[in-house]
Order: C-alpha cells, then sequence, then structure tokens
C-alpha cells in the first residue's frame, strides 16, 4: 500500500508548456520571471536549461535561498532593511537588484548596504497597493535624485504591478488595463529623462503577459504565475483548465450519500483560504477534471467539502481510501502552503518553505 | 541590527493563564486538548506540566509527530486509509483512538490494522460538515455492529464538534446551539445504549468551552484554538483582546502618507486568506494594540496593507524598518502557515509543519 496524505503534484510536461508558450512571444533579455509561485529550485533548473539568466524573487530570504543558482536577482518587495545583513551576506558575484517605496529612508539604506545595488522605484500606476503614485513627480524626483548621490545605490528605472488585471475578465479589459498603466509608466519616463537617462520600465502580471502578444516599450516582464496557473487565472482568461499544471491528491475520508458530498483531507491548510466566485458561489478548488464541474464548496482547516449535487451519479464511483486530484484556485498559495512538490515519478522538488521556516 | 523577517511570536504568559483558565472548570479526566492549533512538542509541553496526559490531532502524520511525548492520541479526523501504514508503525505503547465517518470501510480497515485501536463515531449534530447524520439510527446502529464485530476495534463512543458556534455572536447563542447538539447526542446514546452501554460522548470547540462553565454530561472535551485565541474568538465572544497569545511581527516596507497607509511584509503567505467582517469591512488582521483599532485591510501574497484613516496622526510615529505586531484573525492557520513560534527570548519553538513536509 502506498504510503500517502495530501499531497501536490506538478505534471512538469504542462509547466514547461506553459513556459515554452512564453518564451515563444517574450524576448529572453526581456524576461525576468518571479519565482515566488514556484519557490523552487529544482523548477529553477527548468528555466535554466531554456537560458533565462535572470529572475525575480519577493524576499531577501527568497533571494538568498536563490542566490546558489541564480547571479542576477530582482527582489520585487520594497525592501525590509531589518533584514539588510542577510541581503549584504549574499555572494558578491550575484548581482542583486532591489526596490523603494515612499518611506523608505535612502541615506540609512545606503549608509546599511556594503556594496552596490541596482535600485528600482516601485510605482503604483493605478492599482493601488504599494509604490509611489505615479503622477507624484515631486516625490519621485526627489526620491531618483538622492540615489543619485547616493554612494552604493544606482538608480535603474520604474517598477510596476498592474495587479488589477487579477479582477479583470477577458482579454479586453486586461488589454485596456494595460495600456492605461503602461501610457502612464512611458510619460513618467519622459518627464524623468533628465535624471534618469537611461530608465528600465519593468512590469509582469500573469494575465497581461498571458493575453498580450506585444510588449513594445516594456523593458522588462516579470510574470509568475504562468508556470503552474490555476482556477483564478482560468476563470481571468489567462488559460484553460488544460493548462493547470498543478493539482493537490486529496485523501477521501468520507461519503455522504444523502448530501451528495464528499469529504476529503484537503483544507485550509493545504489549499489556502483563496476563493473565487462562479455562479455566485464561493468555492475554494475543483475537481480536476474538465468534463464534470465538481467544485470544493467549503473548507475548514482540515475538511474539504465537494460538493456533487449536479452529478450525484458520480459520487457511486468513488470510495473512502481512494483519493481525488484537485485544482487550487490560487497556485502560488497552495504551493507556499505545502512546501513541496511531487513529479510524475513520485520524486519530492523542493520548495523555499521547506527550508527557511526560521526567516 | 537584529535580523528579521516576518515572524510569529509567542507570549506564554497568555498562553499558559489561558490553559490555567481552562483547568479552573474543566475536569483533567474530561480534557483532551486539541494540538491543531499549536502543532508544538515544545507548547504541548507546557500542558505535561498541567498533568495532562491526553490530546487530540487531525491526522495520522501529526499523530505520528507526538507519538514521541504522548501516550494517549485521539485522531479527530476521519480515518485517512491511504496512511495506514503510517499508523501502524506507531509505538504500540501509544494509545490511539481513531474516527469513522459515513462511507469509512470498516472491514476493510479493520484487515488493514496491525493492532487495536478505539473508534468513536464521529456525528454530524447539526454543524452540516462531516459525520453520520444524528437521527441517521439505522445507519450508525449499522456501523456500531460491524465496529463490535470487528478484530482490532473497539467502538468508544460519539464524536462531534459543534462548528456552527463559529458563526455565533456571544454567549447566549452559543449555550443554544451547544444545549441542541448536546441534546441530540445524549439521545442518540440512549438509543444505542444496549449497542454501546459504556458510550462516551466527546465534543469540543472553543467557543463552546470557553463561554459555558459546566459540561455536565459530556464525558470529554477537545478544545484547540483557546490556548492562543485570535480575533476570530474575540468577535465571537470566546476571548477578550487581553487573551490573545500570538502576534505576527511584520516589517514596515512602505508609509503612504496621502492614502494614509502602511505597507507591511505580511501578507497570504503569512496570515493566511482567513477574513471577518468588522462594521462590513473585511479585515484580515489588526495592529495588536488593544486602544486603536486599525486593521489590516487588504492583504496579497506578501504585501500586508495597514489603514490607518482612523488614526492619520499615528502613521507619523512609524518609520520604513520598524516592525508592527499584528494580531491573527485565524491563529491555526497562522501557525500552520509560518511553521514557527519565537519566544520572548528569541528562542525559536518547534511546529509540525517544520519537520513534516513530506507528508
Amino acid at each position: 500500500m502506498k504510503i500517502m496524505g495530501t499531497r501536490l503534484h506538478i505534471d512538469k510536461i504542462k509547466a514547461t508548456d506553459n513556459l515554452e508558450r512564453f518564451l515563444k512571444k517574450i524576448n529572453l533579455q526581456k524576461f525576468r520571471p518571479h519565482f515566488k509561485t514556484h519557490q523552487s529550485i529544482a523548477i529553477g533548473q527548468w528555466f535554466i536549461s531554456r537560458q533565462i539568466s535572470k529572475i525575480t524573487v519577493s524576499s531577501i530570504e527568497m533571494a538568498v535561498y536563490f542566490s546558489k543558482q541564480w547571479s542576477d536577482i530582482l527582489i520585487a518587495f520594497p525592501i525590509n532593511l531589518l533584514a539588510i545583513d542577510k541581503l549584504n551576506a549574499i555572494d558578491n558575484n550575484v548581482k542583486i537588484s532591489i526596490l523603494v517605496d515612499q518611506g523608505t529612508p535612502i541615506l540609512k539604506l545606503d549608509s546599511l548596504l556594503k556594496r552596490n545595488m541596482d535600485v528600482f522605484l516601485k510605482i503604483d500606476a493605478g492599482y493601488g497597493r504599494a509604490g509611489f503614485d505615479y503622477d507624484d513627480l515631486s516625490l519621485i524626483e526627489d526620491t531618483i535624485q538622492q540615489i543619485n548621490s547616493s554612494k552604493n545605490l544606482t538608480c535603474k528605472g520604474f517598477l510596476a504591478h498592474f495587479g488589477n488585471t487579477y479582477k479583470a475578465k477577458g482579454k479586453q479589459e486586461i488589454a485596456e488595463i494595460y495600456q492605461l498603466q503602461k501610457d502612464r509608466l512611458l510619460n513618467l519616463r519622459s518627464q524623468m529623462a533628465a535624471l534618469l537617462p537611461h530608465c528600465i520600465i519593468s512590469i509582469g502580471d500573469t494575465p497581461s503577459c498571458s493575453v498580450l502578444d506585444k510588449f513594445e516599450d516594456i523593458d522588462e516582464l516579470r510574470p509568475g504565475n504562468f508556470i503552474f496557473y490555476d482556477l483564478m487565472q482560468e476563470q481571468i482568461g489567462s488559460c484553460t483548465l488544460k493548462d493547470i499544471a498543478v493539482y493537490v491528491d486529496c485523501p477521501i475520508v468520507a461519503i455522504h450519500i444523502k448530501k451528495k458530498q464528499i469529504v476529503i483531507q484537503g483544507g485550509a491548510i493545504h489549499f489556502s483560504k483563496e476563493s473565487i466566485l462562479i455562479d455566485e458561489r464561493t468555492i475554494y478548488g475543483r475537481w480536476a477534471n474538465e468534463e464534470h464541474a465538481i467544485y470544493l464548496s467549503s473548507i475548514s482547516q482540515e475538511h474539504g467539502i465537494l460538493d456533487f449535487s449536479q452529478y450525484p451519479e458520480l459520487l457511486l464511483q468513488f470510495n473512502v481510501g481512494d483519493s481525488l486530484s484537485i485544482w487550487p484556485v490560487h497556485s502560488c498559495l497552495t504551493a507556499d502552503i505545502l512546501g513541496h512538490y511531487f513529479d510524475e515519478d513520485g520524486n519530492q522538488l523542493d520548495h523555499f518553505k521547506t527550508n527557511n521556516h526560521e526567516a
């Protein structure tokens, strides 16, 4: 008997197909994929074998993790001054780029650094989460000037995340968000040309990068989720169900014929509590089956409830002791919580979280 | 400079005060605390030093983890047949109790076990998540008979979780849910007395155990969350803000004066995406400060946004490079995701997740 709990599986063929599709339309020089989705050295190898040479991560700790494998790393999260010692300890041969946001004390940052680093200004081009407001020219100008006068920092450009594409539905809405915010960044670049003559524009949400084909005027693209995709991206229109490259195998632990439900060992500690609305119902996952839309309709800490009310006859084909494969709503969070992957041969792939609980 | 990322801290005094409060009203013989909240051998020691001798866990893997420390463990989750080999491998000196639900193949389970085990029937007394319907007497009777005829299984009683108390507000509503479902269990016990003469009734949600004082007719109580509490329990009325024994220290990475927001390194990968509604606003955490209600109003994978719009003057006292302590909405999920604790001396305490990413 196989010894098994709830496991995250990766379909390497689908994941590398997703990657290849991006490489067909994104110039290698522009491509700096975000590794916060997979957080894995083993999966990073699939990028290396395709000549990708630079990556994005979301924390200093994650940069440390990948610095053994990569020599050009952008930390696309406003710099955490409390962890500067870890940043300084990264091998000097690894090129590190960092991010500043409103309130980052540039002089103090400069004094804490023990080496040169490239810096991007995080720009809020309309998403509303983090960054300098794209139209706050005086503050942006002042910040660039401070960086230009520093000892260790080199200002490289503007970085934005068009996160509102995650609320969009379909290509047209995504294209509109992309165009509006791109124009704001290009306009900002023009206005700062005197202070920042070789300004790099870095963007990269998965919806834009998935549905658009041309990225003119953009210097760097940082999508992350595309390597796995998930139900949220399928709903947005970034992918089809066939493209989802990860699924969670969950043991069936109860079958409730009257309620038309199956109880699985698959809850918030496996999927996270990320949800989407489908036909006004909140769902947390879906049976990895394109034909039958059977959803994870409720989850608690360990329990997941699969709703078979639309397909009661299918209930009869399952038994307690079987397992069901479930597509996650948000693969980044599911991978982060589970901290592992199993490939088709049953080999376990590494995940940053497995090794960094002390961060 | 302290090297620091986002860290979960535990206040041992508050946690052990929460435990002592329970021990004043719950008989030691009845007390089988649920360890799925803290999942820690180190924290388990605080229970051992108070003469607690039996515990509850939520998976076979967690039973394996705690079998080095505890000799009486109930796995309060419908048995996962796929992991029976792990269960069989637990030391014979550890008494293990397991749970069956609708669809558990009793004969097969019996044949797979290599040792005797106590069994509870999971009963759905009104919550609607898992278990035998409390009024499905023929199925319950049939299941008890199968267990009674088995070789390795001993039927011990009925186990229920009154999970709908999590949706209640205040003592009266919780007491009503408790009374109704308790009566259903007692009635079931009477009806099954011939088949199950020494039937144990096991319940134990934190809201009931927190707000009620007497647990007559109940043989076993399994609360878990009470050791930490959190914002959800405070909202239910199980505790006060002063009782919350865990908080997440999050680096401040940006301060947005115009938007009256602070951006912290504290997102869904730290807090989970569990939320509650306060004054019709969805919140994901709260600054650990009783006086000022400053909420984590939005989170993405790593970012958290603290809304200072009610207290803009407080914004000025913080700087990028400081950290803020945040109370979680659901401490069980936050601890599970972070997989560590730091005590007041900076020592790290273990967490099951740190050691079990292969489950």
